[in-house]
């Protein structure tokens, strides 16, 4: 990713709250990275303290944090995102450092941000913000998390270029008026499968740190690439069903999921050891269904019959994001143990 | 519950995995609660560390943890739920401390347990534990957690009454063998609704202590019963579509839903302040959709206009024992912090 952005010269902020980790944010910088993103005030503060120093907070900024956020270090670039004016106006009356500010634009993602084509309402914003000394209005900022329910590569192609119009609009109508104004762009599909960043200056991919099955699902990986797995013990089985019950559960892995060969809810693929080597096996023997601790695995009669109770499982989740933040802590595959984020 | 439990004369043993909260656990003690249940070792270990001695560890017992069994306190009842003959023979001859042993039965839910027609497997069974002194064959245990995905008490009062009967005939036939045989049923919808309890001696739920709206949905508690709101700031609003953005998603509710009136994924249902009142608003008015951390509020247009940038709403999560988890501590209405167990 830190080569394609390099490629396409485009600033690489990746977002930081996939892995929630300052080891794991550590490894960003053999690639030159020194712009994160993440997604709260006290994200920013813990990777502040592990040496970072220029940082988006990339959700529409809640006003009830700002003396939280007039309490981080003043030596750090902090950026918000905002779109509304009332979030505007209590940034500008009640922090006290200077702050970068990208407006959040909408260009088909249905969740926050300003509609791209309500250019009245935009330029309102930038006003808005331009009444306060120290609020620095740096352009504009969208997540096409629309890309994520895609099934193919050319729908995310698709997508993607469709909001690349829609933001390129945008920054030809406020070029004049801001030559410098930043385009910055955030989904993993999008910045995984394209080659056509037009008018971009920066990508905020997140997920492709891990990577996942919605990831392979959609095309943005293969199946090789996925970097995360969950071990699960084998404490149940069921001859009759030819399942398998893992300790490993909703809290686990989350549950989101995408559907197998068989057009089954599927939340997670298999990972078995025979003899001293590893089989990934197909999605019609899955992680199939999910209470809070227990995990339901469905399996050809085959393979059932070759796992005994106390087998640990791997199983590679659905959504990367949502298993690293449940399971709260990694273990590299020489048994090293990764820390996150404390939360609690 | 604890009245329901006497009425009856069941022992209660309420699951303590939906708060996992010392200071919760502690109320219990008033109503003369002593047994409790739990679904992992570390959360034995933690209730034993705060006080209490006698408690079922209700999940199939995941023999990669014996060693961590051995190390509990000596002075504590510890009892482990089983299914199947490789795990007993991992306990009897790994566990050093004396233990009570349940067999899991499934009587209709089909995750763990064996099946209650299998009397033949159920007998081996309890042979292969009795070869070890140290383990005491209990009784069994069920959870029909099938009412879960009930939509009228009438549908529970079925389910429930199907289990007991499968129940009932276990304990004819086992009975003359082990007169005392223990019957121990755990899910919170058949205990909130049944007076029926035949042949039951101990009831396990947990998920009653809060409640949530799929209880409420399936007809176990009143809206007013549910004890767990999810304090969410707003921090966009979409007057297009007449939606709020509101800081609080899957990682804090989890991803499961009901159906609103309108068949539509219902996440959370909302409580806007009004003056000094609080209301809580139709299910038309409702969390709609989740993502990481953004949740999206659908609101009627009138509604929507009461409520600005930083107002704080409240939601009635879904699922209690998730939104509990997931946000690792409480408050109480007053503003004191509760903690839970420590996971990380």
């Amino acid at each position: 990713m830190a080569e394609k952005a390099r490629r396409h010269k485009l600033t690489f902020r990746p977002h930081f709250k996939t892995h929630q980790s300052a080891e794991i944010g550590s490894w960003y910088k053999l690639f030159d990275v020194e712009k994160i993103t993440v997604s709260s005030v006290s994200m920013a503060r813990y990777f502040i303290t592990n040496g970072w120093k220029d940082i988006t907070i990339a959700i529409p900024f809640n006003i009830l944090e700002i003396a939280d956020l007039n309490s981080l270090p003043t030596d750090c670039i902090i950026n918000l995102v905002v779109d509304n004016p009332d979030t505007v106006r209590a940034i500008g009356i009640k922090a006290i450092n200077n702050l970068g500010i990208y407006i959040k634009i909408m260009t088909g993602y249905e969740r926050a941000g300003l509609e791209y084509s309500s250019v009245q309402k935009i330029d309102e914003l930038i006003m808005t913000i331009n009444q306060y000394r120290h609020l620095k209005f740096l352009g504009f900022l969208t997540h096409a998390g629309h890309t994520y329910s895609a099934t193919s590569k050319s729908e995310v192609q698709n997508i993607h270029y469709d909001s690349l119009k829609k933001l390129f609009y945008l920054k030809e109508y406020f070029s004049p008026d801001f030559p410098e104004l930043e385009i910055s762009i955030g989904d993993t599909p999008s910045c995984s499968i394209s080659e056509n960043f037009m008018g971009v200056t920066e990508i905020r991919p997140g997920n492709f740190v891990f990577y996942d099955l919605m990831q392979h699902n959609i095309g943005a990986c293969h199946i090789d690439d996925i970097a995360l797995r969950i071990h699960c013990p084998v404490i149940s089985k069921q001859p009759l069903r030819n399942e398998i019950v893992i300790y490993g559960g909703a809290i686990h892995f989350s549950k989101d999921f995408i559907k197998n060969t068989d057009g089954k809810n599927l939340y997670g693929r298999v990972i078995i050891k025979k003899n001293d080597d590893r089989e990934l096996l197909d999605s019609t023997n899955y992680l199939c269904r999910l209470t809070q601790e227990h995990g339901i695995i469905r399996l050809n009669p085959s393979v059932f019959r070759q796992i005994d109770i106390g087998d640990i499982l791997e199983i590679i989740p659905v959504h990367a994001c949502l298993a690293a933040h449940s399971m709260g802590r990694f273990l590299t595959s020489k048994g090293a143990v990764i820390e996150m984020m404390p939360r609690f």
